[in-house]
């Protein structure tokens, strides 16, 4: 790093360097919060700072963040936080009693009857005891154990736990962890930082980005000649492309993880967000006990869920579990060892996770109003989902699969030969140069859909369905116009 | 994989083993919430269960957790808490305006005026102003620019992010990092993690802890044999041994970092846990700074804090940031989008972060309560440890240097070599088996000094000061029966 000498004094550069730090932090990409949000900042520094533009607001459809957008959190949840964190409310009066024994039976759980204590690494003993029963009661009584359960800053944190736990290997017996292609970048970008060879199998998007098999083989069989693949990971409800997966997939998906001794990680954030009408949310759990001891005491599993998405949306609170099965006890013990240097899950967090898994029940003060509360963000969320759709398909040059579940959308743009040559021209990938344009003109962020993987020579961008109705009404009038233009100008 | 066929069946083992797993996941040991405190939880439920033992409560002196061990939260930090988790409460009369305006402000600077909202992965920008303020002011005048602060998951989160940003290269050319010892064993266990080398300087316990350039240049000597060295750690006010750095010191520390051109991290987050007569607490920051240009200009360095330490304790919200100085632009981009991958740190905790770079001002309502609060917590600290040093120092065999900052004592105990041959015929380390006897004994629960690093044929052990007063007479004089019964006994 030696560099040459200014008057005789030797002149070195930096320590750490673009071209000295970890490789491997470099390859690491992000594209939910990438260029085009860095750009969608700069505009709405420049719109305080009175530049003029095409529009008065950025409104950013990058990120499924329900609250940023408006939607209110649930009474009873923020009610029972507050109570939490400042224990003279317990004395108040305007604090539905329900509340206030969820606030006690957390407090009593906790250091010191504090959120401000550290709690055991892998989550509060009796949270996790809700978790397991809300598990069972979802699956239709398949016993859980709270043994199993590790809570977790967000979903995003435990799924890079266990991705490190697997990944090992060097060359040709580096670990391979398939991923759906489009997928959640959290995956990629974690494979990156970890150095673990990254599979793609790719959703069918003529048929709803369904999952097939026969694809999985086809990736898996390619991937044997130059890496050990050990792990799949599946979405569901599908993280860009809003599929649903039908019970029958997941049991294939099931027997082939055994049959070609795959562990199996299911994202499944958004089970409470289905909208599709014969659409239902089969856990892989569920599914895995129901297909008999052969499958149920073999596959080994891990489930993620989080407090950041479905109805609440509280994403900054970053709370969230996972549920592992079939994991060796061993590795347990490893788990348990590798979480505990991070101290623990953020504590306010873990309160709010038991909220979600333990909501007021029909004979507590607060169901009334819960219910209300939740149905109307579901109902809301249904209706934009469909709205959507609609929309979408009736742009020429934009083609949408219906949004049976989660909180995107992942249209299919055509762009024209000349608007891909311009693109190229100026170094941006085609979807790219368009997301950016649109955000330039009307000051709509999207995500491009290379930010998530996409078939060679398709282009498409991933929007989220969280805007208020009216103002989803506007950005896809605005989008739709935009499409239209940019089409005619490039043609 | 494949094991023997049963009825014909290939019969495999586990996908995921700890035979097959992360191997530096296998290296990584915690030792603050390792073997020791898992016999304390089993223990602490036996007593429930009605098991009989010498003592009817476990005394958890392993950790810094202020609140678990009965020290309260501060009031208004937890009222602006519960204002920002409830803001129906603004309309409360009970609240003071200070709070209500704090908490009006930080809602006003989240996403859809709610901390359900992600913010940006740097955190939120008015915190990070307030934290640039806040380390202006500590430091003098000298300045901090918003664009150099970090928020975080806790200081862990932060310490982390800078390690992984560093490691890189392979056999000899494996970055190395120079750690003290004893160090706190959140270091090594990301050392284990990332592959790094670690490389130990070692404190000089008669000189209270002190830290020696002539040791440090001792240990990047012959570390520069088998690695690169690039980073040089130092925690002040030290934890597990809790001295606190002189200027003087510090300043060469900085000097001997810009020969040698290593990156200095700098954790500090014990910087308002300062007791002994004659310490002060001096930020490296501004020491660097004093040193003129051709260091402040030069010397690239990162320093930690978090709210879970000092007078406020809150580690539950696991609030934390870091302010980088001199850190190429390039590297700092990379670090923006490392820090994306995980979207943001828990929102609440950034809050909290909030009151504590910036708390009530002495025209406010609720600064003298405040301030009431603070003294009565710092004051109560420092007497803890001036009594836990001389308590200790009564005891033949236990040799205790003074607690001049941070939250622990690290005594130095003599083992006859009967206890010596014994641990090692159980397969334990000396002082593991010492601190195991006191935990099944009289239900005291400490941390082997093995646990930190000490030099080779020493014995320690760390326990936290933070027990209420009283206790804290009790527990001294239990280990000092304790020790007094083990030596007789091993005699």
């Amino acid at each position: 790093m030696s560099q040459e000498a200014v008057n005789g004094v030797p002149c070195r550069g930096k320590v750490l360097t673009v071209e000295n730090m970890n490789p491997n932090v470099k390859r690491v990409e992000y594209a939910v919060r990438g260029p085009i949000v860095q750009r969608a900042v700069q505009i709405e520094k420049e719109l305080r700072e009175g530049v003029k533009k095409p529009f008065t607001e950025v409104i950013k459809a990058n990120i499924g963040d329900a609250q940023a957008m408006g939607q209110r959190p649930i009474t009873f949840f923020r009610q029972v936080l507050a109570l939490c964190s400042y224990p003279e409310l317990l004395e108040d009066n305007k604090f539905p009693e329900d509340a206030k024994q969820r606030a006690r039976r957390i407090l009593d759980a906790c250091g010191g009857h504090s959120i401000g204590a550290y709690s055991a690494s892998q989550g509060i003993e009796c949270i996790r005891q809700d978790v397991a029963r809300y598990i069972e009661k979802r699956d239709g009584g398949i016993s859980s154990s709270p043994d199993n359960i590790y809570l977790s800053t967000g979903a995003s944190d435990a799924i890079v736990t266990i991705l490190k736990l697997l990944v090992c290997g060097e060359g040709r017996d580096r670990t391979g962890v398939m991923i759906s292609i489009p997928q959640y970048p959290l995956y990629s970008a974690a494979l990156a930082d970890l150095a673990a060879v990254q599979i793609n199998y790719y959703l069918d998007e003529d048929n709803c980005w369904s999952l097939n098999v026969a694809e999985l083989k086809r990736a898996l069989n390619e991937a044997k000649q130059h890496c050990k693949p050990r792990v799949l990971c599946i979405i569901n409800p599908g993280n860009p492309t809003g599929q649903v997966q039908s019970r029958q997939c997941i049991e294939d998906v099931i027997r082939f993880a055994k049959e070609e001794h795959l562990f199996l990680m299911a994202d499944e954030v958004y089970q409470d967000n289905v909208y599709a009408e014969g659409c239902k949310f089969h856990s892989f759990k569920k599914v895995l006990f129901e297909m008999g001891p052969e499958y149920s005491s073999t596959v080994e599993m891990a489930s993620f869920h989080s407090t950041s998405k479905c109805y609440m949306g509280e994403c900054g609170f970053r709370g969230g579990y996972m549920e592992v099965i079939n994991m060796d006890p061993e590795v347990k013990a490893q788990l348990t060892k590798l979480v505990s240097v991070r101290l623990c899950p953020p504590v306010p967090g873990q309160a709010l996770l038991d909220l979600v898994v333990n909501p007021p029940q029909p004979d507590e003060p607060s169901y009334t109003s819960f219910m209300k509360e939740r149905t109307a963000v579901l109902a809301a969320l249904a209706e934009k989902a469909r709205l959507t759709e609609e929309i979408f398909n009736t742009v020429p040059g934009i083609t949408c699969n219906p949004v049976q579940g989660a909180m995107y959308t992942f249209p299919r743009i055509t762009l024209p030969p000349k608007a891909i040559d311009k693109a190229k021209a100026e170094g941006k990938v085609p979807d790219m140069f368009y997301c950016m344009k649109l955000l330039e003109e009307e000051g709509i962020c999207l995500v491009p859909g290379s930010g998530f993987g996409q078939k060679d020579g398709t282009f498409h961008f991933r929007m989220t369905i969280l805007p208020p109705t009216e103002k989803l009404k506007v950005v896809l009038q605005k989008i739709r116009d935009f499409h239209l233009r940019f089409t005619n100008e490039f043609s």
